[in-house]
C-alpha cells in the first residue's frame, strides 16, 4: 500500500499537518529564503519576519513575555542539550526522574563522566508519575536543576509541574521541563508554573516540520552557547554575543522549516489546548477502553480514569512488540510504533524492559473510527494467536 | 517592490532552488513525514529511505566510501561546533586562517577559554590564501588539527587544499575542512585531498533547503558528540551508541529538508562541480571587470585573472556599504550583502575592519543580463554620488 491509512504515531511525529504549513513552506522557499538578520535586502527582511513571526506565536502560546527569550533549534535534543551543556557546572547536583526520554538522560551522564556533575533519578509514585515526596527530599545545598519531563512518552502521564515548580521556586532550584508530549496539547503558562527553561519540539503538538523546535530561557538565566559562530550581530568580537536570541542562534537557521512551525502553532492557538486535549483525551479513553476489553492484552501505565496525554502503551500476549507493530501495518495499515521509546528506565518501572512495548499515540486529526479499526486489528491478532496456540 | 528582481546573495543562501526540491519537500511532508529509524511503520521506513538516499548522493558527490560517515546537522556552524568540540581535547593546538568565519573561530576561542587549548592563526600571503610556508613552520609537537576553508566568504579565494592536505598527512595532523562557500562548486574528493572532516552547508551550494548541513567524519575518528539523546537505537544504554550515524544524530533529524537537499545535490551531479564553477566563475569574471571599470570602485581580494568562487566584495568610495546594500536593493531590486560577513580577520587583512563591504554573490542560475544590471546600477549610483559632490 502506498501509505498507512490510519497513522497513530502523532508521539513522535504528528501527521498530516493542518491546512497552511506545508503551503507556508512553499511560499517561505519561493519569496523568503535568504539570510534572516544577516542583510538589509528585502528577502532577508522578509526572512528575519518569518523568524519573529513564529517567536511571537510560540510565546503567546507560552505566555513568554519577550518572544527574544526563546532560542531556535533542529529539535528538543538540541533544546535540552543546550540547557543542560550551558546551565551546568562541576559539582552540581540535577534531580530529574525515572520518567525521562534518552535526550535528558544520556546529556546527563555524559555531563556526569565529562565535567563531573551528581544526578539523581526519583521514581514514579502509583499514579506513574513523579514522587513529590521523594522529589523534596532529593534536594541538597548543591541542587541547580530540576529537569522532568511535563509528560512521559511511554505512558502519557502528566507531571503535576504546578508543585513541582513550587518545590523548586521554595529550594531556590531552577525548573526544566521537557515538553515534547505536552506542547501545543497541554496548557503551559512558563510564569505561572514557575519554568526557568522549556524545551519543546515543532513536528509533533504543535504541528510544524521536522527540523524545528526551541528553548525558552528565563531572562534571567544566561546559558554557555552549545554552538558558536556567525550570528550577523557583533561580528568583530571572538565571543558569542550576550544579545538574544543571537546568543542561542549561530549559524543559518531552518528559516523555512519555522514558517510552517508557525502555522501549527497558529492552528494550535485558534483550536486551544482546551480543545486540543480534550480530544485526544476522549480518543484515548476510548482506546484505552477498547484494549484493556481485549483478552491477552495489557496496558502500561495508570488507568483511563487518570489524565494523560494521547499515549496508549501496550503488549499483546505471546507477540513480540516488534513484529506485532509490523503486522499492524502491513496487514491493516495501521502505523504504531514498537520498541523502547528511548526512554529505558521508563521500561524497568513498568517491567518491560526486555520487550519494550507497543505504542499508539492519536493526534487531534484521529477519528473515532481509526481508533475502533486499531481496536479491532488488535482483537484479530490475538485472536489468531490464541487460535494457532490451541 | 514584492520580491528582489535580481538576488545576488548566493554566498548566504542560494535562491532560486533547482526544479524538484521544492516538490520533494512538499512530498515528503504529505507521505514520509514520520521518525526515520524509530518504526517499522511505512511511513517510518520511508523517511528513513529520505535520509539514506540524501546521505548517498552526497557521499557519490564528495567520493566518500561509506554514506554513514556523513552526520546530518542544522547548518554548517553545527557542523564545525560537532567536529571542534568532539575532536579538540585540553592543551591541543589548532592551526587555522585568518580567512575564517566566525563559525571556525569563536568555537575555537571558546574551546581555548573554556578548555584550555592554543590556536595559531595563519595569515594570508600576496594571493589572498593560506600561506604554505608559514601553516608548515605553525606546527607543533602538541598541533592535532588543522581548520581551514576551501573558500574564503569574503574574497572568493581558494585554499590549496591538496597542498594542505599533504602538509597535514607528512606532519599526522587532522584537517578540517569548512566547505560553506565550494561544496557544490569546487570539485572535493575526501580521500584525495586528505580530509579527515569536511562540514558543509545544505542551503549554498548544494542548493537545499535552510536547515540543512552536515559533516563527514573519517571512520578512523570517534568524536565526543555535540548532543546526546534519543537515536532509536541502543535505547538502553545511558551513552551515545557508537554506531554511525545514530552517534551524532541525536533527537528527530530534519527529513523534509533532507528531501529538498537530495534533491539540491542530485542536480549538482547532473550538471557536475566543473560546469558549475566554471558559469559561476565567467559571471564573477564579468561582474569584476565591470565593476573595476567604474571610478570609486575598489574590489576586495586578488583580482579576475586568479581563481576564485563566486564571491565579489567591494566598496563604493563614500558610501557606506549598508547604505548602498539599501540603496541597491529599494531602488534598482538587486539585493547583495552588506556587513562583515562574520568574518572580522578577514577584513583586518582586507583594511576594511571599520567599514565592512558590500558583498555580490551570483549562483548558477544568474544571468548575464542580471550581472549587467548591478554593474550599471553601481555605476549609477556612484556617479550621483559623484554628482552631488560637486
Amino acid at each position: 500500500m502506498n501509505q498507512p491509512l490510519i497513522y497513530m504515531d502523532n508521539a513522535a511525529t504528528s501527521w498530516p499537518k493542518p491546512p497552511g504549513v506545508i503551503e507556508a513552506m512553499e511560499k517561505c522557499m519561493r519569496e523568503a529564503a535568504a539570510n534572516p538578520g544577516r542583510g538589509s535586502h528585502e528577502m532577508a527582511v522578509k526572512a528575519s519576519r518569518v523568524l519573529f513571526e513564529g517567536r511571537k506565536a510560540l510565546a503567546k502560546l507560552f505566555r513568554i513575555h519577550n518572544p527574544n527569550d526563546i532560542a531556535f533549534t533542529l529539535n528538543t535534543t538540541h533544546a535540552l542539550n543546550l540547557a543542560l551543556m550551558g546551565y551546568l557546572r562541576p559539582g552540581d547536583h540535577v534531580i530529574t526522574s525515572s520518567l525521562e526520554h534518552n535526550s535528558v538522560r544520556r546529556p546527563l551522564e555524559a555531563l556526569r563522566r565529562r565535567i563531573g556533575i551528581e544526578v539523581s533519578y526519583v521514581k514514579t509514585n502509583a499514579l506513574g508519575t513523579v514522587d513529590l515526596a521523594v522529589l523534596r527530599e532529593e534536594i541538597r545545598p548543591t541542587t541547580k536543576l530540576i529537569a522532568v519531563t511535563h509528560s512521559s512518552n511511554l505512558t502519557g502521564t502528566i507531571t503535576p509541574l504546578e508543585e513541582v515548580g513550587a518545590i523548586a521556586k521554595a529550594k531556590g532550584v531552577k525548573l526544566l521541563v521537557d515538553a515534547a508530549q505536552s506542547a501545543g496539547v497541554l496548557d503551559i503558562d512558563v510564569g505561572a508554573l514557575g519554568i526557568d527553561m522549556l524545551a519543546f519540539p515543532g513536528h509533533k503538538g504543535l504541528l510544524g516540520p521536522q527540523g524545528t523546535g526551541g528553548l525558552y530561557i528565563h531572562p534571567d538565566l544566561e546559558l554557555e552557547p552549545l554552538m558558536h559562530g556567525g550570528t550577523g550581530s557583533a561580528s568583530e568580537s571572538p565571543e558569542q554575543p550576550s544579545a538574544r536570541p543571537d546568543r542561542y542562534e549561530a549559524g543559518t537557521p531552518n528559516t523555512v522549516g519555522i514558517a510552517g512551525l508557525t502555522e501549527g502553532v497558529k492552528f494550535v492557538l485558534k483550536e486551544t489546548t482546551e480543545r486540543i486535549h480534550a480530544r485526544e483525551r476522549a480518543l484515548t479513553v476510548q482506546l484505552m477502553e477498547g484494549l484493556m476489553a481485549i483478552p491477552g492484552v495489557k496496558l502500561l501505565g495508570p488507568g483511563p480514569g487518570t489524565e494523560r496525554t494521547a499515549i496508549v502503551s501496550f503488549l499483546m500476549e505471546g507477540l513480540d512488540p516488534s513484529e506485532a507493530s509490523f503486522i499492524l501495518d502491513r496487514q491493516f495499515g495501521i502505523a504504531v510504533r514498537s520498541g523502547f521509546h528511548c526512554t529505558p528506565l521508563g521500561h524497568s518501572s513498568e517491567g518491560t524492559t526486555e520487550t519494550g512495548a507497543l505504542r499508539a499515540s492519536p493526534g487531534y486529526f484521529t477519528t473515532e473510527s481509526e481508533i475502533v479499526s486499531l481496536i479491532e486489528a488488535v482483537r484479530d491478532i490475538t485472536a489468531a494467536m490464541r487460535g494457532s496456540a490451541n
